[in-house]
């Protein structure tokens, strides 16, 4: 089923002189409801479209599949012509996922989330993927993913989406995403990677229109992606999670600049 | 005890000839969990700092406290020196807020949320405050915001928060809160108001520097706001639900010029 991802409503636009009423095309949000073997693991309001893909690539990348592969994806759909059927999608490894359990029970048990040594656990948890990582050499970068992130449809038209593009080191966009959250953006870009077989990313770098903060990490690196460059600033937490997990991570990439801010040092 | 708002890291840039080190000021984005009467029903990734404002004004604007007075806001630390003691914030009722049930067990039990109906029963649960509202005249709506919103520290020196402004007819900003994660921003203005008794809110606005999603609506909206606005876009359902709520919903508020969403019709 084709669902709408804009929406044309009426507007009354001031200039500072005149009010004019016209139409004005705004993203579509609605609450999608994300099921890991028929447990609820989180509701997110996103943009309509690559529903699966959302689905899949936020069990990847919170850590909740933990190697088990994705069996199947589909809707709660029952059959009724209703669209909020679907709005659940449900994953489906056949029970090999551990358990999941609600995420605001799980941050129950910790007092110190995001000290050193939680911010080690998470990483272990998350199966650290360093091995046989891509370079891609800072200078580069500005101009890789100014080019993957070209011409992303939905912000020419809204304003009101963020972007996430997987690219290669010639900067061609393997999977570009938009959605109004940009966590969503980024597990649609990684849920394709996913159910195509093409994770780990080594060889690859994601780009996010938004800034880099430590969530965005976390899912870039839990996808085995070698670079994260972000159009806006990192968070401190963000530097600190990338250099603990070997990320290339860049921020403020815009005409032809970027800042890198791990690793820590240039190499050589 | 004062916590850092940002921090410095060692940077290298690439200015597009020559790279070179130096410091960059970071924001700083640490979890928090919020308690009411002791049981956890968020965890958030916040800029510390305001955050008993924040842990009371989430539990307003998510209609956990349905009218019960907040008797104390508290640091869950056990007299220990971590600093992870003062990342867990308890709101106490006296058990007078119903149970909280934590959200993700909330939205298990509806197939079709935010459909229209559902959207009724929120704005219900939410308690409308939609007497005596301020008519904050659209054509002033920018120059106010952009009074109100002028000067926040925070971005100016990172990029990277997101603003949100209480303020009156005259544009003069009562409270102002800056922090990387836009909902929180909005929190926190709103809990300062509640601790103040200073809600509802119908003699203000609100003023954010981020797009108007609807969650934003629906805070603005249970602090009893009378107008809304916001400097880059609103979403489809932001749209739908303030012109529900009779709230004024302003976007795009730049250099003088707005958009006004909601009313859907100028009076007159």
């Amino acid at each position: 089923m084709a669902r709408r991802r804009t929406e044309t409503v009426l507007v009354t636009r001031w200039d500072g002189v005149a009010a004019r009423r016209g139409p004005d095309e705004l993203i579509v949000e609605e609450p999608m409801a994300i099921q890991l073997d028929g447990v609820l693991v989180a509701t997110t309001m996103r943009t309509p479209g690559h529903d699966y893909e959302l689905a899949a690539g936020y069990c990847l990348t919170e850590g909740l599949l933990a190697g088990a592969p994705v069996e199947a994806v589909r809707y709660c759909a029952t059959g009724s012509a209703s669209e909020t059927d679907f709005n659940i999608v449900t994953v489906e490894t056949g029970g090999r996922a551990p358990a999941p359990t609600p995420r605001l029970t799980a941050t129950t048990s910790s007092c110190g989330i995001c000290g050193s040594a939680e911010l080690d656990e998470l990483l272990a948890r998350l199966e650290p993927l360093t091995v046989s990582r891509t370079w891609f050499a800072p200078e580069s970068l500005a101009d890789l993913a100014g080019a993957a992130l070209a011409g992303q449809p939905l912000f020419d038209s809204t304003g009101a989406v963020h972007g996430a593009v997987a690219f290669d080191t010639d900067g061609t966009a393997l999977v570009s995403r938009e959605d109004v959250g940009r966590h969503n953006a980024v597990d649609k870009v990684i849920g394709r990677l996913l159910l195509d077989g093409r994770l780990p990313a080594h060889d690859l770098a994601l780009a996010v229109t938004s800034r880099a903060s430590f969530e965005i990490v976390q899912k870039a690196w839990a996808a085995g992606f070698s670079a994260l460059v972000a159009v806006s600033a990192p968070t401190a937490l963000a530097v600190t999670a990338a250099r603990r997990a070997g990320l290339t991570l860049a921020g403020f990439a815009r005409d032809g600049r970027v800042n890198l801010y791990s690793p820590e040092r240039l190499p050589g």
